[in-house]
């Protein structure tokens, strides 16, 4: 049967843009919590991302106990150290200090996130040659939820300085699950249009169609 | 400075919703083209994507010439043919042989997608103990030109079952780029608001409540 599904109109598609533009990174969270239900309803609309196969790959895990958030900010505290120790060899130093990596310890919301690394769902197909896109499709609900979270006026933070295994073992969850991402969810302190790396002069976006070739 | 960013209604998060479910991986293609300078504009609008310390690192490979088409599709062949070995063995043959799993033939453009493994960009930052977060940021982008597509009407497919090696040496770009999809776009033949692998009889969504855990 043919259908006719939504028309997305030239306003729809300047708000998508609006959301593109603003979404951020954030750093900065207001400690009040999100509204009930607020955050399983998000996490729902997550689950509408593209999985190779349909095998749903993403694997949530909210943490909220106090000892594991503790066992997550000391794994962060210890990766970051090494990692500012190679930026002041690097000659970067004074300007990461400048940046506060995570807001891990203001954020009301703390969730991680892994793949399932060999689903029963989806029967294997399309990941034959290419099993990575499991974690890619895990990475697209993320993108889908930091989206849905920024139109509600949620910011979502990523902290990927961690020791992947360490994490596992902190949430005591299956040693197989891939970690993604450890991510942070709140109420931002503050709005921003461009990147807080670029207003701190880390890094600068570069004209897009420098990224392109054709064959 | 304080800024205050674009408020989001409840209108406009009905309609990211619509988005959302009415996103689809598309494998019937129109062969009309896309209008001119439509692609680039997209393209733009997937840059802004998030990506680890602003890095950047996708790469987008527009494919016009011929041979090099045929050389993908020649792979897929290769590829698609083992992976049907297998799900015949598996006892799920007949019902693999009836998924059509690329529009490869059909789709007006061709769009080969890689990372970038060590950009100078982004100084390094976020990814020492997790590099695999610059395939993740491409797959956003990814994920951000399939929405945006959507919203101008356009479709979009990913390939994955291919030979990544020999996507390189077809499309003659560095060996080192890290092949992540390859992406078919075009006006859908038909729109759908469930997936064409749930409507074949291949697999269902899953209630994403099963998905979570609490730690």
């Amino acid at each position: 049967m043919t259908m006719t599904g939504p028309a997305f109109d030239a306003h729809f598609r300047e708000k998508l843009h609006a959301l593109l533009r603003w979404r951020r990174d954030v750093r900065h969270f207001r400690p009040d919590p999100l509204p009930p239900g607020l955050l399983d309803q998000l996490l729902d609309e997550a689950a509408l991302a593209p999985s190779v196969g349909l095998s749903e790959p993403w694997r949530w895990v909210v943490v909220e106990d106090a000892a594991r958030r503790t066992a997550i900010i000391d794994n962060f505290k210890t990766a970051n150290a090494t990692a500012l120790a190679e930026q002041v060899a690097a000659g970067r130093g004074e300007n990461y200090v400048r940046l506060k990596l995570a807001g891990l310890v203001e954020a009301p919301v703390h969730l991680a996130v892994f793949a399932e690394p060999d689903p029963v769902q989806g029967g294997g197909l399309g990941r034959r040659t290419m099993p990575e896109t499991l974690d890619y499709s895990v990475a697209m609900a993320i993108h889908t939820l930091w989206l849905v979270a920024r139109a509600h006026g949620v910011g979502l933070g990523w902290v990927s300085i961690l020791a992947p295994d360490a994490v596992n073992r902190a949430l005591d969850v299956p040693a197989a699950w891939h970690f993604i991402g450890y991510l942070c969810l709140g109420f931002p302190r503050e709005d921003a249009e461009t990147p807080e790396l670029q207003r701190e002069g880390w890094e600068q976006r570069q004209p897009p169609a420098g990224t392109r070739l054709l064959r």
